[in-house]
């Protein structure tokens, strides 16, 4: 059996999209995700992306990780996706419905209602979200928000002198946070500028991380340091983050379709 | 203008092939051959192939790295071009005429007359080849073979504990080296048998090289170590290496095809 399929990225963050909204796929269990991930033996890519039809939706999205483990939610994807729609829509995801809009370069997508209670986070105890009474060599007192997965926010003079390689394991895996979190430093430039770096849980340093730069710039805005609309200048690129009135994210940014092609199924079954 | 490829792997050492025997492409500059061989926002892979017309040859092989330099010889990329090409083939290289034969198991390829004259290898000052008096950190008295390029091989009692990470630069980089060097560290298991890790000249530590295998067999056969005919196990896989009565060297393994596509050519230009 031939499969199609579509690779894409937004930012250099890359994916294999497979499009099973007309025609099925079989099962993609986490041996196959692992091989058609592979940079060398298979297609490679940071993670599988799977339309299949939807009821109450346009679509429905499924994103997968090398590891076969589903991701709730992937900003970068879904820009992309949505420019390979080519129109708006609404897809349905496992962090919820989403409305995303192509447009000339590229796509805006509805990010949701970012959450800040402690618990929401989680952090394995009750403190003030918005500067938290923590430290850790030398990054100090950040803020925490949930996108669809935590993040914690440190502001500093020069994000490019922190060394995030060698913190960023040590924050992800602080008994401070149940779940693991995605660490984020950043540095105002100005009040409708940030520049960020982000530690992806699970993932270690990426060139461009959409839900990281949401969570800062909510974090920001929350603190008065920047206004509701904010350029993210993050290694990858530039996204746009605008926060609403009615309390939800939206993210601006491109997604790029690099080559077509097919596969023999059984080639990585 | 759309042009097609294949994407295709010898032992994890991975090619996108441009196939312009019939139709002509654009001509590949460093640039394009960078943004093609990028593994987040290209295609993705160790080094660039293009076919084309030859007088007197089946076809010829160019070999281009990430930098757009073209490459002498690489075997596993001519396993990949002989499998895809399903039949035998004088191929003209940049390393003269090859002759590849596809099988049901891989491909078997002429790698030509091994050359172990200093001068050949090359080395800055005479000396023996076979037994260099010099060593580096406990790895001593290497053999210097030139298979189309230069390798230094070392027999260790554990090849899978040296240092090659650290002591492989080393060595590329030695004054003694002009064209600088392939470094192999090598343990005979038996007289048909030899576990090999390689450093390659301007790539480091890879799954599998398939000149090192070549080198390092022919090295052990002069030396009296193993029969004429060998498998060399490499971290990526096994490669056959059998040295003719004529002396030329014939390599045999497997080479498979990842997938098919295409891109659009000014995406990349």
């Amino acid at each position: 059996m031939r499969v199609p399929f579509i690779k894409m990225h937004g930012l250099g963050n890359d994916f294999v999209v497979l499009d099973a909204r007309r025609e099925a796929i079989p099962a993609v269990t986490s041996m196959i995700a692992a091989r058609i991930a592979d940079r060398r033996t298979g297609i490679g890519c940071d993670q599988l992306v799977i339309l299949e039809p939807a009821d109450a939706a346009d679509f429905r999205m499924r994103i997968l990780n090398a590891d076969g483990g589903e991701v709730e939610a992937c900003g970068n994807a879904t820009r992309a996706v949505s420019m390979l729609h080519g129109a708006s829509a609404t897809i349905e995801t496992a962090a919820g419905l989403l409305r995303a809009e192509p447009g000339n370069d590229g796509a805006t997508v509805d990010m949701g209602i970012p959450r800040f209670e402690w618990q929401d986070i989680p952090l394995a105890y009750a403190m003030d979200t918005l500067a938290m009474p923590v430290g850790w060599d030398g990054l100090e007192n950040p803020a925490a928000v949930n996108v669809g997965n935590p993040h914690v926010v440190f502001f500093v003079a020069d994000c490019d002198a922190v060394p995030l390689e060698s913190l960023g394991p040590t924050i992800e895996h602080d008994p401070l946070f149940p779940n693991r979190i995605n660490v984020n430093v950043a540095t105002v430039e100005n009040r409708t500028r940030i520049r960020l770096r982000v530690w992806e849980r699970g993932a270690g340093l990426t060139r461009a991380c959409g839900t990281g730069a949401c969570a800062t710039a909510v974090a920001a805005m929350r603190r008065g340091l920047v206004d509701r609309s904010v350029e993210v200048k993050l290694p990858g690129g530039v996204l746009q983050i605008d926060w609403g009135q009615d309390e939800r994210i939206a993210m601006t940014g491109p997604a790029t379709e690099s080559y077509r092609g097919t596969f023999e199924w059984d080639h990585f079954a």
